[in-house]
């Protein structure tokens, strides 16, 4: 099966994502006829070394690509000053040339830091992402956001950095466990919302077929990719429209906060699938929606085995207050109301920017008990 | 007097250079016409905060913007990752939004370092730099070069970040020891000797004018900017031209490496200085340039007391075997040759790409001994 390929246009900066089965074994090839005559450094994370690393290093050599692994610990505390240091260090230790090039592989958070420390190193050096969760697939290795947490809050340490080629090898999914799949589909599921109705529709009918695998997997991830390069495209510093690519993700980072980032009780694609509940909730019971559209999207997610209320979290789940310090912590209340993404309707999007924070209050009271 | 302004033509990125005295003062009208409205962080280390931060953040809080200082230690080894966590984490800890203002207050470390620090804090922060030294004020604020050192050399950890505005208030030079001032004017006439003749001979007939400070030394700045400003904007990420600014400077960093680092003996402006005159020496000996020309640039910076021979540097200095390894610790040896800035007379650097290394080594010995 011909790989997909999907564009994002950003003029000097455009790159081609290639969606498709076999891809690892074709990265080789791949790379080198976009960046000749270069060496690597691959960076990826225990768990996806021990299955992805060795034949992504052999698909490079038989290119001619000379390559230094450098891996990471798993987990989201692998986004810290610490490891950043440790791979920008391995970059420098392996005296790779301003030109040679940097490959991210594994899911966001190795995307998030090696294209961070790719943008640093020697001011800035070519990287390419090689992503190996759906979420990753169809988000964080498209646009260019990379960074790290810190003590004051999470991606708030980073630089835009576009990749060169982003290669999404769909045969890796097969071996996600099935709720870190489900998680990633939450954010398959969010271009749909935001402004491509009938993919959602479609999405619906299909599911089943996304998630087995073979061409209705591929043809979601290239849709999403799609949906995620036009946003891009029109917005890559995130000063106007990107925005909405936050949907569900206030109240889902909230909820993210109020666990503790306890992967075992929600992971983030889990609270995204809330998030965009609630948000259709609130936007219904601001009367900018219909209630209809709300009903739909939860029985949506809860077909493909989502969460969408905050009770389905396991354990005490802090109540509306305490939410809302979660909320504001993020943004500004400015004059008592909020900027959030809200909706018309399925695939009607659309940045609120004068939310009363009273309503916000009321409803999380109502969604979470006060 | 009105300052004078140098624009660096860098299409959206575009910011101006204010060159003049009294500019701290007027630091706080300067900046909210630019940027109204925001808040400040103010970096800067523990010798200028002496000196100049509370005669800065009062001019900012005369114009309505509210400022949190960073104090650094003074000093090069604040280039270093853990300085640059620290900066960070205050400019986060000080709660400023996207578009705040953060403002470098100080030498090329702390310019370099708060560079570093904005443009990756929130994914990029709006900066502003107020260069205190005359190295920073013709070299090191101008141009978007922004990082930290690394265990594995210098300057190898950074960000292309464009300023929004750079303040050179020529008043605090003034307070500046002679021998960091004379380290600064390398940086100047290195720009007269890399494409600007009559530049080079208005020094030779200047230069006391500009050391005693006035508008000569006003017009001396403001030529250097304007110098760096016309390469920056040719050639802003360094592909092409802008590598004539290394001019001096490849045998300028051996010397301060084989010193290891050591500013009681070599400061960066003369091993520049240095650097210079052995460049001319080098394109001389190669047929390139006529050794008139090389007695003239040594004949201009011994006059103003800068050092110009490797046996003016105080103590012991590696020969020239030590003095090539360093040299080729930067640079790749291709096929026996070397990249060097040379030069054909005063004005008319180059970028010469085959230097067989076998004639660097045979001129190093020359110059420093085996």
């Amino acid at each position: 099966m011909k790989p997909v390929t999907v564009t994002v246009g950003l003029g000097e900066r455009a790159y081609d994502i290639l969606i498709g089965p076999g891809l690892i074994a074709r990265a080789g090839e791949l790379v080198a006829e976009r960046l000749p005559g270069v060496r690597a450094a691959v960076v990826t994370d225990a768990n996806v070394a021990g299955i992805h690393l060795e034949p992504l290093r052999k698909a490079l050599a038989g290119a001619g690509i000379e390559s230094v692994p450098i891996v990471m610990p798993a987990g989201e505390k692998t986004k810290s000053f610490e490891h950043f240091h440790e791979v920008v260090d391995g970059v420098l230790g392996a005296r790779l040339e301003r030109r040679d090039v940097v490959v991210a592989l594994g899911g966001g958070v190795i995307g998030d830091l090696t294209g961070f420390a790719a943008g640093v190193a020697r001011r800035g050096m070519p990287f390419v992402q090689v992503p190996t969760s759906l979420l990753a697939q169809v988000d964080s290795s498209v646009g260019g956001k990379t960074g790290i947490n810190s003590r004051h809050g999470k991606n708030l340490v980073g630089v835009f950095n576009q990749p060169k080629l982003v290669l999404a090898d769909t045969d890796v999914l097969d071996t996600l466990p099935p709720r870190e799949f489900r998680a990633g589909y939450a954010e398959v599921a969010k271009y749909g919302l935001i402004d491509r109705p009938d993919f959602f529709a479609w999405l619906e009918a299909n599911w089943r077929d996304v998630f087995a695998g073979g061409p209705a997997r591929v043809e979601a991830i290239a849709e999403s990719c799609r949906a995620k390069a036009e946003v891009v495209a029109r917005d890559e510093f995130e000063t106007g429209d990107r925005a909405l690519l936050n949907l569900g993700h206030t109240f889902g980072h909230a909820l993210e906060g109020a666990t503790a980032y306890d992967g075992a009780r929600l992971v983030h694609g889990e609270g995204v699938a809330i998030g965009m509940a609630l948000a259709h909730r609130f936007s219904a019971r601001m009367n900018l929606a219909s209630p209809d559209d709300a009903r739909r999207v939860e029985a949506h997610l809860t077909a493909v085995g989502l969460p969408t209320r905050v009770a389905d979290i396991p354990g005490e789940v802090p109540g509306a207050d305490r939410l809302f310090e979660f909320i504001t912590q993020d943004k500004k209340v400015s004059r008592g109301t909020l900027t959030f993404i809200l909706t018309h309707g399925i695939g009607q999007a659309f940045i609120a920017r004068d939310v009363p924070a009273s309503e916000v209050r009321s409803f999380l009271a109502e969604q979470a008990g006060p």
